[in-house]
């Protein structure tokens, strides 16, 4: 089953809208015609088309499809392969392990990611990585929303030559343009570098200026680790936001991912209204990164979405899992509701981060039909005081129900509908095995 | 169903025996003779009788079952009633709430925990709580395994009444002594303080003769805060672990919970054998109490083993999120195999740590039959290139299937077979909002 053209109806469900109000609202019923929602209210209170498709809510909860804000699909298939090793050695391990990848392995890879992001409720997700070309077919099959870049990343960016990086940039430029708007409108593409430390600042500005021309957004990582930190220190004598500043990157729609090691300037720097960040608590624990200033980020009203990051630096994509990461992995100052204010990145904030909140990222009436249906059954919600506090702490991707983007069912009380999670098993386990071992 | 003379088999599992060997069994038959495990046997070699219970193990893990090093079931219906607090104002909003609660609401807080951990493969756990006097009816009734301690926590260890405290070690005592060997030998007992900040050291060195008169072991909260050691430098002159030490604590069998700010002078005093860790990072976390020195602890080979501490300060008795912590938490150095050190923790550290080691936390003939199946088969699980690090980095309690204590059948498949589920729920919500609102 493809897209459906019948309106759905979720009967009775108990709504958290994440909507400017902060209200949650009990016994509502809401009226889906694809794309869109087109209403919510109390129970019982709306006509129906005679072919609505009803969606029983009650015992779940309703809220907008979560937003992962910084993925690497496409090398899935490595996910368990490595463990204690901080970014620098890891990066060392990895590279030449995804020069062994095949584009079917890319391929396979990038539909296990969105795979796994329909079972955990993630219905948008903001991606980059070199090997994007044979990834983009599987995200626009998977039927999820998604912000995909084709990522530069220079060999050798002090000494090799320049016009290797230009070239790169234009596959990427021509990626970029080729899949705008694809999937119905579900994919959009941004222009992406790897990071100040492995493209030359002369490449960041042509980036910048092929951006501007072409109006996109861009995404890079930035401040990851004190190592890259010092690194462009010493070689720039500036930050890394700074010195994406002096590119004129800042200028633009720009979703800067993991801003672990941040300056109180580079904050004030990064505090404009295109600035987004992704933060990935998983990862970096994972690869020992460091933890970023996250309630001074939040609690400034910084675009802050919450990412998974690849699936060999997590493992896994399950961004309820970082809604528990980020609550508890900071010093929140008391009064501070951390649980509302993951909840609010994984949702409406990582919208923002991804340059898509005037479509998606809240249930209101003329929003996209993103959304998924939460049921906190299992004994660990149990005496379930709270809500949002279950979502929060309690909460598993394994609790996610059901998964809509656009108004299509893509996974119905935990059956997975559009993909064949079967042939993506056989296909995912034989090619691990070919790169993995074991 | 209660305990089954009849044996089972096991047929044709993967086995992963945490058993000196450290080897990983694959298409093994695990006959078990209630209450104990008498043969592991290559598929189809073992003879058994014709009233052997058949479990199916295919496409399933075989596991010892999980020891949680550390809990406090009896005050579980006060999850999520909190976040955002340190240890020290987080206990000042806990007292009061726990002097609202009832014995009933104690009683069913620990029939929740024990329907949380059944189903989270916890097969044993460590639990000290005031409170335990209504507590224990409901372990020895859910089937697990336990060494529950009634604590003793002085009203005002610096300048109140010592008989008070007197009179608690003594009722801590007559409740240590009555409970001994309940529950067909799965119940022992210890005697137990709740920390040095809240019991005066004559009371610890009347514990110690105690314990050691009565051939006991102790459990005690030890160095969880910079704040508890700061206090005790403060107060006494030595850290927690020294003035322990000066109370002769250190000569009996002793659970030392959390220690997590320890000196090098500390973690020499802990390296013997009677001395048991349990670590807590998702408490930690919750907390704001830092990160323990885990990796040098593991790497002395000191018995470390894994806890939640309590529901209220997690907020989930998922002892596989703790592994998941606990190998992401900490800077493991690159090769130390952070994966296999956490599972250690959680099975055969555990039962270190307890002491209990002769009993339980591996899987060979002759020890108690307390094990777990788990099932890896969410897409989060794949390409599942290797067993050890899917335990650690994507399994949640979720994926516990079947859960085993001496030969009796707890859970199977997912389907809770000694415990009521829907009577604990019932009574849960309703005590929770009465004790919690909402």
């Amino acid at each position: 089953m493809s897209a459906s053209p019948s309106p759905i109806l979720i009967r009775d469900v108990t709504a958290i809208p994440m909507a400017p109000s902060g209200q949650i609202l009990d016994h509502v019923d809401i009226l889906i015609h694809p794309p869109r929602i087109t209403a919510l209210a109390p129970t019982g209170t709306l006509t129906i088309a005679e072919d609505t498709y009803i969606l029983d809510g009650r015992d779940k909860l309703a809220l907008p499809g979560l937003v992962n804000a910084h993925s690497h699909a496409g090398i899935t298939l490595l996910k368990t392969g490595s463990e204690a090793l901080p970014l620098e050695p890891w990066l060392a391990w990895l590279i030449p392990k995804q020069l062994e990848m095949e584009p079917d392995d890319c391929y396979w890879g990038a539909m296990l990611a969105c795979l796994e992001q329909t079972r955990a409720g993630i219905t948008t997700f903001a991606d980059m990585i070199a090997l994007q070309e044979p990834c983009a077919p599987a995200i626009e099959q998977a039927g999820l929303r998604a912000v995909i870049s084709m990522s530069v990343m220079e060999r050798d960016p002090w000494d090799g030559d320049p016009a290797e990086g230009q070239a790169r940039l234009e596959r990427s430029i021509e990626f970029a343009q080729r899949w705008q708007g694809r999937g119905g409108g579900r994919i959009t593409t941004r222009l992406a570098a790897h990071a100040v430390y492995t493209v030359r600042p002369g490449l960041l500005r042509a980036y910048a200026e092929a951006a501007a021309r072409l109006q996109m957004g861009v995404q890079i990582h930035c401040s990851e680790t004190r190592v890259e930190v010092d690194g462009c220190l010493a070689r720039h004598g500036r930050t890394p936001p700074a010195l994406l500043g002096d590119c004129g990157l800042l200028e633009l729609p720009i979703l800067l991912h993991h801003a672990v090691h941040l300056t109180d300037d580079d904050i004030t720097l990064l505090d404009r209204p295109n600035v987004g960040l992704s933060h990935n608590p998983g990862s970096n624990l994972k690869l020992q990164s460091g933890r970023a200033r996250l309630p001074e980020l939040v609690g400034r009203q910084l675009a802050v979405g919450l990412g998974t990051d690849s699936a060999v630096s997590n493992d896994t994509l399950d961004l309820l899992k970082e809604l528990y990461l980020a609550a508890v992995l900071h010093d929140w100052p008391p009064g501070s509701g951390p649980s509302w204010r993951v909840l609010e990145m994984a949702t409406i904030g990582g919208a923002r981060a991804l340059g898509l909140a005037d479509r998606i990222g809240s249930l209101e009436a003329g929003k996209r039909a993103d959304l998924i249906l939460v049921e906190l059954s299992e004994p660990r919600h149990l005496p379930g005081s709270d809500p949002v506090r279950q979502l929060a702490y309690t909460a598993r991707s394994s609790d996610v129900a059901t998964t809509i983007v656009d108004g299509e069912i893509l996974m119905e009380d935990r059956v997975i509908r559009r993909l064949d999670a079967v042939e993506i098993a056989r296909e995912c386990r034989v090619r691990a095995r070919r790169l993995l071992g074991g």
